[in-house]
C-alpha cells in the first residue's frame, strides 16, 4: 500500500517562503470569535491560476464568483473565510461576493475578475461581508510571505490539524517550490473531495497547461478520496503559478514536450495526494486510514466505481473502526457497485492476507492473524474482480461513533 | 406526510391463519445457540409464487437458487435460516442449497424447483446444511397455521422486534386474506430493501400477474426505502397465492381488467409499505423515523434519486439524529443527487415549516420552531425542485452512535 506516515503529516511541515505570495489572516468574529477565520492571500504580480469546483448542482456563490473569471485566468489576491460557506444564501450572497471582490480588488489595485473567493462552513446562513471588508486593508499591509500555517489554520472547520505540504523540482539547474494548504474534514466526496486547497508555485507556467496538471494531479488524489460520501457545495482547489522563477533563470513551460513539464506535473500529483491523504486522515471522526486498491476490472472507471462503493460502505467502515475484518462486507460492497463482476473469480485481501478466493473464504484464512491485522491504523483492502486489468486506488477512513457526534452537533 | 404509528408497529399484529400455509421453527445452533434460526414454511397445496431479488452482482447461493426455479411459478416450501447467508461460499454454497432443497422436496414429496430457500447473516462463512437437514422432517409434523409470529422471530438477525402486517380484502364478497413477514435491519437499501420478507394470500392469482403486482408494489415500499446504502447479497422478497378461497367462491383474478384487480394489488401495496416502514423504523441504530418527500422534479425517476440522495446522506441522518433542523445539508444532497436542480428555485420544509425558498432561507424561518420540530420522533423533509411535476417519496431512518456501535461488533 501507499506508505504515508499520519504521526509526520499532522505535524506541519516546514514551508518555504515563495517570492512574490504574502498571506494575513485575521479573526473577523464570521461565526466563533477568538479564532482566525479570514484569510487574505496576495500575489504581488498578477499569477496565472487553474482551479476545479464542486460538481454540486447547488454551488455556493463563491464558487459561482470563481467558476465565473477562471477563464481569464490570471489572479492578484484570495479572500477566504470559514464559519459562513455563503452557500444558499440567494442574492445577498452575491451581494456579498461582490463587495469583498469590489474591496479586494481596490486594496490590491486590480480587476474584480483577479479576485478569487472562498468561504466554507454552515450552509444556508447568509453572510455579511460588511463584517470583515474594512480588515482587508490593513490586512494588506501586515502580510508576509512565512504565514503558511497561520493560512492553513484560518480555513480550517472541523479540521483538527492544519494542513500543509511542500515540493521542490529542479527545472533547469534551479529549485522551483510549490507550497499548498489545505482543509476537510466532513462533507469529503469526489468530485471534488478537498472542501478548499491552494497550492501555489513560483514556477512559470501558462493557464491552460496549469489546468491540465491541475485536473490531472487531482483526479488520483481529490477526487480519489472520500470521508462519507457527501459533496461540499463550496469544494475549491485553486493552483496558482506566479512565474517568479523565471528572474533565477527557470524558463517557461508552454507544453508537454517541454522538459520541465514532466517533472513539475508529478510533483504537483505528490503535493496533491500528501494533502488529500491528508483530508482523509483527519476525516471528522476517523481513526485509521483506508486504502482501498481495485485490480482486475474491466476498465479503469469501472475500478474506480467499485473502489468507492467499498470505500463509501458505512458497513465495512465500521467493520473497520471495529478492528473486525468483515471481508464478506466488502463482497458485497463489490456486488452493490452496479460494475462487472464475477462472484466466482472475486479475491479479497487484507494487507497481505488474502481471505478470499474465487469467490469463496480462502482455505488458508485465519482469524486470529485477521484480527491481529485490524489493530494497524493504516487498513489496506484489495480486491481482484479477475476480469480485465482495470486498476485504481482511493483512500477513505473508518466510521466512528465520534463522526455522529460531531455531525449530530455541527450547527449547536 | 404518511401516517405511521411506531408504537402499534413494534407490537406484532394479530394475523389470522391462511388455510393451508403452515410453519415450525427450530433452533438449529446455526450461529448463536438457544435462538430460532430455522423456518420451515409449507403449502398444503402447491401455490403460485412471484418474487424479486437482490440486484448485487454477488447474490448468495439461496437467491440463485429462487431465480433459477422462478419462472417454474410454483411452490410448495420455503426453508428460512438465520445466522449465515450462505453468500460468497462458492461450491459448498451450491451444495448446501441443493441438499436443503433436496431433503425439502422429499419430506414434501414435491419437485426441487417448488422449493425456495433464503438465508440471512455472516457473509462468507460456508454453510453446513448437514447440520439442520433432519430437522426438516419434524417441523413438517409440527407444522401450523397459526405460527406467523415465530415465523417472523426465526428470520429475525440484528433486528430488535418481530416484523409482521396483515390485510383483507373482500373479493367477490369473500374476505381473502394477505400476511406477511419481513426482518431488516441493516444493508437495508433499494434494489432491494428487505433482506428477507415473505408474503402470502389465499386469494386466486396467476403466477405472471402476482409477478406484477408485486413488482409495482415494492416499487413504493421496499424499493422506496434504505437505512444504510449499503446492498445485501440475499434480499429475497417472495409473494405467494395458495387460492385456497376459491372454495369460498372467490373467482380467479387472470386480468388487470378483472373487478377483483384494484383492490388487491392497493392492498398488497399497503401491506408491502407497512413491512418495509417496519424495517427503517427498526433499523440499525435508528432513533427517528425519516420521511423525504421530493416534488418538482423533472421526472418521477430524478425525483426518486434525489429523495435517495437526501435519505443515504451521513450528514443528513447525523443532523436528525441530533435533533439539528441542518436545512442547508439538504442542500447539500440536492446538488450532489447529479439530478436537474437549480438552486435558486429550491424550497424545502421540514414538517409544515417551510425553511429555504428561491434558494435562500425563508424570511419566516425560526430556529425556534426548527428545534422544536426536529424533537419529533417521525421527521417529514419535502424539497421542491421547482422544475416539473416527478415527485417520490422514500423513507430511512437517522444515523446514530448506536449504529456504529452495532456494526463495529458485528461478528464477534
Amino acid at each position: 500500500m501507499t506508505v504515508f506516515s499520519p504521526l509526520t503529516h499532522r505535524k506541519f511541515p516546514f514551508m518555504p517562503p515563495l517570492t512574490g505570495i504574502r498571506m494575513a489572516t485575521a479573526e473577523a468574529g464570521i461565526k466563533d470569535v477568538n479564532r482566525p477565520d479570514l484569510l487574505f492571500l496576495i500575489f504581488d504580480r498578477t499569477a496565472n491560476v487553474a482551479g476545479i469546483f464542486t460538481r454540486s448542482r447547488c454551488p455556493s456563490a463563491p464558487v459561482d464568483h470563481c467558476r465565473a473569471i477562471l477563464a481569464h485566468g490570471r489572479a492578484c489576491g484570495v479572500v477566504v473565510n470559514s464559519g459562513n460557506a455563503n452557500a444558499f444564501t440567494g442574492k445577498k450572497g452575491r451581494t456579498a461576493t461582490a463587495l469583498t471582490a469590489e474591496t479586494a480588488a481596490k486594496v490590491l489595485s486590480c480587476q474584480t475578475n483577479e479576485i478569487y473567493l472562498a468561504s466554507t462552513g454552515v450552509i444556508g446562513e447568509p453572510l455579511d461581508a460588511t463584517h470583515f471588508i474594512d480588515l482587508l486593508a490593513p490586512l494588506e499591509q501586515q502580510a508576509k510571505e512565512n504565514k503558511w500555517f497561520e493560512a492553513a489554520q484560518a480555513i480550517m472547520t472541523t479540521d483538527t490539524f492544519p494542513k500543509g505540504a511542500t515540493r521542490q523540482v529542479c527545472l533547469d539547474g534551479h529549485e522551483v517550490i510549490i507550497n499548498g494548504i489545505a482543509k476537510g474534514a466532513g462533507m469529503i466526496a469526489p468530485n471534488m473531495a478537498t472542501m478548499l486547497s491552494f497550492v501555489a508555485t513560483d514556477a512559470p507556467i501558462c493557464s491552460s497547461l496549469l489546468q491540465d496538471i491541475l485536473r490531472e494531479a487531482a483526479n488520483t488524489s481529490f477526487n480519489s478520496i472520500t470521508v462519507d460520501s457527501d459533496t461540499s457545495t463550496s469544494d475549491t482547489l485553486l493552483l496558482f503559478a506566479t512565474g517568479s522563477a523565471r528572474k533565477k533563470g527557470v524558463k517557461q513551460i508552454h507544453s508537454r514536450s517541454d522538459p520541465g513539464y514532466q517533472p513539475f506535473a508529478a510533483a504537483v500529483a505528490d503535493l496533491f495526494l500528501d494533502l488529500a491523504l491528508q483530508v482523509v486522515l483527519d476525516g471528522e471522526g476517523g481513526s485509521k486510514l483506508i486504502e482501498v486498491h481495485i485490480t482486475g476490472a474491466v476498465s479503469t472507471v469501472s475500478a474506480k466505481k467499485i473502489a468507492m462503493s467499498i470505500a463509501n460502505s458505512p458497513l465495512v467502515k465500521t467493520a473497520v473502526a471495529g478492528e473486525d475484518a468483515n471481508w464478506g462486507r466488502v463482497v458485497m460492497a463489490v456486488g452493490k457497485a452496479g460494475e462487472e463482476a464475477d462472484r466466482d473469480r472475486l479475491s479479497i485481501w487484507f494487507g497481505p492476507h488474502r481471505f478470499a478466493v474465487n469467490g469463496e473464504r480462502d482455505s488458508g484464512y485465519s482469524e486470529k492473524l485477521a484480527s491481529q491485522y485490524m489493530r494497524n491504523s493504516q487498513i489496506y483492502i484489495r480486491a481482484d474482480i479477475g476480469l480485465g486489468t482495470g486498476e485504481a486506488k482511493v483512500w477513505t477512513c473508518d466510521l466512528t461513533q465520534e463522526y455522529v457526534v460531531i455531525n449530530a452537533n455541527y450547527r449547536s
